[in-house]
């Protein structure tokens, strides 16, 4: 078990299968096996090892995974593929179960799964807001969001105890619903995606003289370009309020655009009055503006 | 005189006129006095107690300016008033002098003031990469950006002299050509400023899911709208390579769109190829995003 965790006096260990074990998938089952829960990890590949080395079971088969009787399922899957995996899946035997999914959106799959799993499954959509290399040495301090969507309660005490095993491990919860996750994650978590995304098409270098800003930036393109581009397209196309902060952030760019051409027709216009009544007038400044846009200007 | 600093040992105090004495000329002035040198402000306001609380001399019109026979005059106005102030200035009192000026182009004051000073001036350009907030308690690793433009080696000793003033202060010294410094500013300051204030017009929030990419972006937003419009729009208008900046700006985040966009379409052609073929495909996620985006769109 890590050092430095609050463990519940009650702890009772939990059986968890994890669906899809892919780097986010065995990033969380670490975690949950360090803290003394059964977990066993589920996709199509080969990773008896990989499971193994960090203490976890493993199997390839859905079936198999609910042989092991868990009493919680977590899909681990990307956006994209949820529907696929969850159309594949032998969903009724997650009948009184609890299902949790750990998605960047939360809308899309609180719908699916409400859609797709028995009425009688227990269903928390959460978002841990990091990840393997943000959450690499401790989770303490990021956020952890859930959702608890459908729960019966005489089942209550196992989703307390998955929740639990947030908490105690230093994460900040944040009980937020759905709709609103989407909304903040939109003008929040997808804005600074495409703010990294934007600038890295620019291909930025340090240089001598950055400012503490540029660095900033630099630190953005670099955070963000690390995740993959599936990642950033299941945030635009599966969070129903992306597209709109996408125009918004478009119009933003050309509204400054806007306010420099027309400061720059207001000083014309100024000047030019200025002129035409004779008041002194010192212009040698925009000839020299001239030279200097032709001397920086790509030949033609 | 400050402590900590690193005071060449063949100290000579200069006299230093500041034309100019808004806030950026206070803060200057002031550690260039805490530094034991005379330094004489000079603007139109009426800034006496401004200045002789910070341990200077002021004076109101450029002619007593002279009248004290400074060593070096730093034009520290904007620089969108630097010629205006400069074709008020008795330039020919400036012969055999050292002019320098701080701002944030470089090309554009070289050129101007090339063209307008007297042939025995001698001229520094510079830019200091801070300001009374960032440079607030220390200039100690702040990039100091300079050029020495043209000076006559027999007074070489006073320009030695005013550089040192900015490496006892502990900046980080970039001797640089004007040219150099505008190509490398336009992709680092301009940027910065620009991807701030446009992030600021979408007027972004402290959430509770902020995710530490999100957080840095927040401190640039903040950073940036410290400075004044006036700034950013003499970033825009009086470096030559500047517009080509938002240009790239505006087209990379054109493409990010446009890759978003062209993931979609590909990804319904699949889906319809899949369908036209008879292909097993769980297509409710289709249906669920559709009724997600109804849910969040703005009624009309």
């Amino acid at each position: 078990m890590s050092p430095n965790k609050l463990v519940p006096q009650d702890f009772t260990p939990l059986t968890i299968g994890i669906v899809g074990f892919g780097n986010f998938g065995q990033f969380l089952s670490k975690a949950f096996a360090a803290q003394g829960h059964r977990v066993v990890g589920q996709s199509r590949g080969d990773y008896y090892e990989v499971a193994a080395a960090i203490g976890c079971e493993y199997v390839q088969s859905a079936d198999k995974l609910m042989d092991c009787e868990p009493h919680i399922v977590v899909f681990c899957t990307s956006i994209m593929s949820l529907d696929t995996v969850l159309s594949r899946f032998p969903l009724k035997r997650l009948a009184n179960k609890l299902v949790a999914d750990v998605l960047s959106v939360k809308l899309y799959p609180h719908d699916l799964l409400l859609k797709c799993l028995p009425s009688s499954t227990d269903i928390v959509c959460t978002h841990p807001m990091f990840g393997p290399e943000s959450g690499e040495h401790s989770w303490k301090g990021l956020p952890f969001v859930y959702d608890v969507v459908r729960i019966d309660p005489l089942r209550k005490q196992i989703c307390d105890a998955f929740i639990d095993i947030w908490r105690s491990e230093g994460c900040t919860m944040v009980q937020m619903e759905c709709a609103q996750h989407d909304k903040i994650a939109a003008s929040t978590q997808f804005i600074t995606h495409t703010t990294g995304r934007m600038l890295a098409q620019l291909n930025l270098q340090t240089t001598p003289i950055n400012t503490k800003g540029y660095e900033s930036l630099l630190a953005v393109v670099d955070t963000t370009c690390k995740d993959s581009f599936d990642l950033y397209y299941g945030l635009f196309k599966y969070n129903p309020n992306a597209r709109q902060e996408l125009d918004k952030l478009e119009n933003a760019l050309g509204d400054i655009r806007n306010m420099l051409e027309r400061t720059e027709r207001n000083e014309a216009q100024t000047r030019n009055l200025s002129r035409s009544k004779g008041v002194e007038k010192p212009c040698i400044s925009e000839e020299i503006l001239r030279t200097l846009r032709l001397r920086v200007s790509p030949r033609i």
